[in-house]
């Protein structure tokens, strides 16, 4: 089912990184009107266009949502893995809280940089049929352990203008006490810019269709922060002889199956487990409901055979794939090539799945070949780092004059005189 | 000189808040130009538009430079201060180097957060009269900190064709082999796609003209990432009674002369403070080498009067300065109020200059209100951390249910089939 590239030569690794390119521009037109409506009309505007886009009339944005223990709906089993997700995520997040750092890097110059929540978060959960409560998971739980003053969670209604139990439990776990009914790019409108009932906010999480990604951008110009450019979700499995390629074309199925545009690569020195591997996704696709997004996303992907190690790797780092998974039973000799990627999973039980949902990762990462210079979601995405320096008048002296010295090289003399002007009244 | 804003109420913040509008789409079709040209014709392109655009006609790209001591043209006191800089931001920027972290979140699932460096950057350093060596050290010191393994730097020829020697001194103490002899959009273009001279990047860095900045956002839109978003230049200060209103004249000044368009603020709770501040003005600025862009900045810039502490950090954490001074004696009540700014200067020996320099902290900082939402320049700018999960047998026969539990509630079933495929293996 996967074509193969056998053996590439270096120049064409860029051609084999290529993912489908995505117009937005078309878009921007149509998204620059709801803006606007939102931004003049604000709650009547999202309430007008959610009729229109998710043909449901309601009469308001904002839902109280109660104690999880109180939601119903949802039965206990999914509750009680939802929670355990929640500790395994949380725990994760909480061991990267860093601390303040303080250097005196000269005496009487005390330079330190602080951690501090963003003040206003937007987290944006995509509805329909198929409820992202672990986006919840993934979004709300380090803005909480973060500390971030305001988390306003959108996220549109099904077709009764009801939300899933699901994301309502996820939600009230994550200590969130309301929920903003509205979805597509009106949502991102009104966190951009504040309505009766949605807060305005500093940055915008979240995944999202072709609309929401392209409000995500708007939003930016009008000086709102985005978690990371958007792209269609993949996966790279580096697999060695000690693979189990059943498990591989598993693991390609959850992949393909997100949509029509998921991007899936195998990458190995063996034909023997592409062929094992190709054979057992023609006898697993078979029983999938979402085949046909499965076998659609599968046309366009491809095993690459490589005859080294390292050839395999310089292609993988070169590609920076969002999902890389190491199926091998020796994955410790290959952590140490891997220079880009946004979340790697090693070894033959540790399928995508479990940092899709439950192990403590975030799964929302970079797409599209982001990894070589984004991270994907950390607890750092829901902080900004503030430097302070504080000077005593004998450090001024100490660094005074080389201070003068570079800013009159710079021909800033007005820079030179705030040094000038307070050394000379530390001598008086 | 400054126009004051007496009390303002707290629906008036967002409009005070407000920076210049940039308009940048009129520039996009000549930028766009620009990058096909340079994306098919590599250095030819790019000297042409040296000619074009610097008035001058090179013969190649790359200039190799040597070592610091050879590096003439640049007298011993100014590499001696450049020196002294160096040094103080390398220490307070290889302290910010973090620890992997590493979590067993449940037994037998390992999960991984590691730092690893962009691997290949490009810094871009404005030229002219002006050379901004204070930049180099301010990008290249954490990139070499960070091991980054591929660090281009662009900056523009002066009229002879030649580059500044304190630039050229600055980049070879940061350990630079060679520049890059290219300006403006087209540099910025020869970073993104790469040309015969210039090696492609995966982040861009650096300040620049309306003509770079919009260059660098359309290098986003070809896959590579940019620092943060710019704006003209900014500052506000805090003043109580205990401040020195000529040291903050002579900060406000050091921030006006930078152009016509940077913002210059001063909040007080002291009319007293406001005329005097105004008077030291009016005095400090006629002899002023580059009054003319300081007349003009503090033509729209404002001194806000309000009634209490409170309101004022109010104000400024709506405001959120790129560059914060807190003038005043005793500062340290002041430090806990503040949550959003770039960096912060605090006492009344503490020019901005110090940072701007040779303290230590960063002088790439968030403008235009983005220190809401972005940190400046640091050491984690230059890296991107990467997640690793390992899980045993015995960790997947523990978490698996919850994983598949969620998975179908996703209506996911091919992730739930990765799971149980693994745990029917084992079971066996």
């Amino acid at each position: 089912m996967l074509a193969i590239i056998n053996n590439p030569e270096r120049n064409q690794f860029k051609k084999l990184s290529k993912r489908p390119e995505i117009d937005n521009v078309s878009l921007s037109t149509g998204i620059q009107t709801i803006f606007n409506e939102v931004k003049r009309n604000g709650d009547s505007a999202i309430l007008n266009y959610t009729e229109k886009f998710d043909g449901v009339k309601l009469d308001k944005i904002v839902v109280k949502i109660g104690q999880p223990e109180e939601i119903s709906g949802i039965d206990e089993s999914l509750k009680s893995s939802i929670k355990v997700a929640f500790q395994n995520i949380y725990n994760f997040h909480k061991a990267q809280t860093g601390k303040d750092i303080q250097v005196e890097t000269m005496q009487g110059i005390i330079c330190t940089q602080k951690s501090l929540p963003i003040n206003r978060i937007g987290l944006y959960i995509p509805g329909g049929s198929a409820p992202l409560f672990s986006t919840v998971l993934m979004l709300a739980v380090p803005a909480r352990i973060a500390g971030c003053k305001e988390v306003i969670l959108c996220t549109p209604p099904d077709k009764t203008g009801n939300i899933h139990p699901a994301i309502i439990y996820t939600a009230a776990l994550c200590g969130i006490k309301e929920i903003m009914v509205a979805g597509g790019s009106q949502a991102i409108a009104g966190l951009t810019f504040g309505t009766e009932s949605i807060h305005s906010v500093d940055k915008i999480f979240g995944p999202g269709n072709q609309y929401v990604t392209a409000a995500k951008q708007m939003a930016q110009q009008y000086g709102v922060a985005i978690d990371m450019p958007a792209g269609p979700s993949e996966v790279l499995i580096y697999a060695d002889e000690t693979c189990n390629p059943v498990f591989v074309a598993s693991d390609l199925l959850a992949q393909a199956e997100h949509g029509s545009d998921s991007q899936v690569i195998l990458v190995t020195e063996s034909i023997e487990i592409i062929d094992a591997v190709n054979q057992a996704l023609g006898e697993q696709i078979k029983n999938l409901p979402r085949q046909h997004f499965a076998k659609e996303a599968l046309g366009h992907s491809k095993a690459i055979l490589m005859s080294s190690v390292d050839d395999s790797f310089e292609f993988i780092n070169h590609y920076a794939p969002e999902h890389l998974i190491i199926a091998s039973e020796f994955f410790e000799q290959y952590v140490d090539k891997i220079t880009n990627a946004g979340s790697v999973f090693l070894g033959n039980y540790c399928p995508e799945s479990a940092g899709d949902y439950a192990s403590g990762t975030n799964h929302t990462l970079p797409t599209n070949g982001w990894a070589r210079s984004y991270s994907g979601i950390n607890l750092d995405s829901f902080l900004k780092k503030i430097t302070f320096q504080s000077i005593s008048q004998e450090g001024l002296q100490r660094l005074g004059p080389d201070i003068l010295n570079m800013a009159e090289a710079e021909q800033l003399q007005g820079h030179a005189n705030s040094v000038k002007i307070r050394l000379e009244n530390i001598v008086k």
